[in-house]
């Protein structure tokens, strides 16, 4: 007897989640145990409030299913929403469940990252102890790449690709002038240093750009910033910087926090990590200096996508369709490597418990002893992930990208 | 009997002045009446300093003029470089024509926007004046699409694209939360805003963001401003704008310097427009507000370069060379457009005296009457622009460009 199923997406975005999406969906539909595939718009939230959408006919067609693909952010939306302990309170729960009743729902499907897999376990474990039959599957995404349990997380790659690809443009962009100039490249990452890691990946036979490295794993000291960009400038025009937002000075402050003004209002002005550097910059060394902070954009460009990363992220979402239908539930779909050359990687599943609400950060003997750069085995580990260019077809001179309405 | 050419480059970086630069490489090189083909490195001071290199052997394959076509930046590096008065020092023409006269140099081609083009102007003029047997031929660049006598610039096909996809994927990245979100996008363009125009190509059947573009052809009303956000919160979610960097109030004060703070030293701190405006969502429309600097990436980014920028910049540089030919000195290479549908140029020249040191703006009948929007004659001008893709040749994972060692 077929049943329904659900998916649905939540946290940041990435230019890989909608891959997962599109594996979920063109598994589910292939599925004799699946009727009717369910999406839930924004996350849990969607669930909550009885906000599900029919996808069958939608994704009747396999071109959709490659449009969906190569879509960045959300196709559903997204939340943040944390359950509460249903120890403690079970309405969330009671609500939840009731929607699944009504649908009919014997597969649920969540995509994203720490916080996402936070709901699965919770989920997971209350239907478990109800005795419902629901089976609860996490697919991972993170462009922070900060999950355990997975040798990287999807939408990485493809943030990884934009940083380097971006990296290089601008360090073409700033060899042109025959003066000192410095430019302050400022990249997601809280807490860890993947992303900012990944701007080592634009280093070619003729550009060495990043000259510097800094990650949230160590401790920011100005003055021997300072020292550094000075030495680096006797030797070289361009000294370039790759810096991630979240560094932190010794006494565990937010470099970012310290350029804060305030305003007439007394608001804190906002000041990114970059702004302060470049600050830092024109007082102490006096040369030219620019900042760049690379936004929303290193998770949100589909146009640079990395195939390798795209192609993953769907294989992880039917993965988890194939663990729903074996009987598993309150697991996330992984992959592992097996090969670096050739490059190769397995699928599998890994217990939720592990993996919500920790974060994996870069190894200590990833980053040189200076903490201003990362060292060899960080490019074998990076460099296969961002390989291959991403399909986006173009229409009318843009990328043509869905949309739920 | 031949002589020898010389070609250099200046002003600011696009993706599309390689292109140009390629277009004079291979126009020349197949010319009968050309020897060599020497770059100077870093423009006009290249020529002053002797900082000549022959291109003849690097450029000897086909593959390599596609390469740099497809290169971002300035192959042979930039300067900002005002040549004086001839007629009150003569000082720096007369090492120019050393140098000129050294390498038996026949045609100067110098590619780059407005204060390249004053450079044109000084240097033919001043040849014509000495009956000296030098073609100097301007051949123009500059993403700001603010030159006269040509229907638009070469480069700012690539940046409008860049600006039009990444406007659109930042939508994408915006839509997904049910929250009331502003995302102001902050555009390069001092006085004219053609870049800041080119993010309405991002609208598509699904997405009509952005829904407020500020151009500096228009005075800033803050107070207007803010009360069309609130508005258009009411009637949807998010509102992204789209904002000049430099525009004004009706004092004529850039808006950027408004937000300027002063550190501890009483330097000002550096604030950009789209910073200034989010602090005023921020204190007065109080919603969840991000801003976005496209920065150096809008003229660097030669992944996502238009194929007819890219294409069209080319011409103009053989052109370059045919004018020359021609035995024309002291203009500009151009090109204009003779139909829409389909989108057609033909290339011509232009006096470089009509040229060097003037600034095209939007017309006024292409702004709508509030200043918030463009009108339907600017998408017609801008489609034919963006179409078609770049040929960008990805190795290792990240793009595959030139370098000049």
């Amino acid at each position: 007897m077929s049943r329904n199923c659900l998916v649905a997406q939540s946290g940041g975005p990435t230019a890989a989640i909608n891959s997962s999406l599109a594996g979920v969906i063109s598994q589910a539909l292939k599925s004799d145990a699946v009727h009717t595939v369910y999406g839930a718009k924004n996350g849990i939230q969607g669930v909550l409030n009885d906000n599900l959408v029919a996808l069958n006919d939608i994704f009747a067609k396999e071109e959709q299913i490659e449009r969906l693909k190569n879509t960045p952010s959300m196709y559903l939306g997204s939340c943040r929403y944390k359950l509460t302990d249903y120890k403690k309170d079970t309405s969330d729960y009671d609500k939840i469940c009731e929607i699944l009743d009504k649908y009919d729902i014997g597969y649920f499907f969540y995509i994203g990252g720490n916080d996402s897999m936070d709901t699965v376990a919770k989920l997971s474990a209350y239907t478990r102890d109800k005795g419902l039959d629901v089976k609860v599957i996490g697919i991972p995404k993170t462009i922070d790449n900060d999950l355990y349990c997975i040798d990287h997380t999807p939408g990485f790659g493809s943030a990884a690709k934009y940083i380097a690809a971006s990296v290089l443009e601008m360090a073409h962009d700033t060899y042109i002038y025959a003066i000192d100039t410095v430019l302050i490249v400022e990249i997601m990452g809280r807490n860890a240093g993947w992303l900012t890691a990944a701007s080592s990946l634009a280093r070619t036979s003729y550009s060495d750009a990043p000259h510097l490295i800094y990650l949230p794993e160590r401790a920011f000291d100005k003055k021997d910033f300072v020292q550094r960009v000075k030495e680096l400038l006797k030797e070289k025009h361009h000294v370039i910087v790759a810096v991630s937002e979240g560094i932190k000075d010794e006494d565990g402050n937010y470099i970012s926090a310290q350029g804060g003004k305030v305003d007439k209002f007394g608001h804190v002005m906002l000041s990114g990590t970059g702004k302060v550097l470049e600050s830092i910059v024109a007082e102490e060394v006096g040369c030219k200096v620019r900042s760049v902070e690379l936004n929303v954009l290193q998770r949100a460009a589909s146009h640079i996508a990395s195939e390798t990363d795209i192609e993953e992220s769907f294989c992880l979402g039917a993965n988890g369709v194939r663990l729903a239908m074996e009987e598993k539930t309150g697991v996330m779909s992984t992959l592992n490597r097996v090969s670096d050359e050739p490059y190769k990687v397995v699928y599998g599943e890994a217990d939720i418990e592990k993996i919500a609400n920790y974060e994996k950060k870069i190894p200590d003997e990833w980053i040189n002893e200076d903490g201003t750069d990362v060292k060899e085995p960080m490019e074998r580990y990076l460099r296969p992930l961002i390989q291959g260019e991403s399909k986006v077809a173009f229409v009318n001179g843009i990328p043509s990208y869905m949309f739920l309405r």
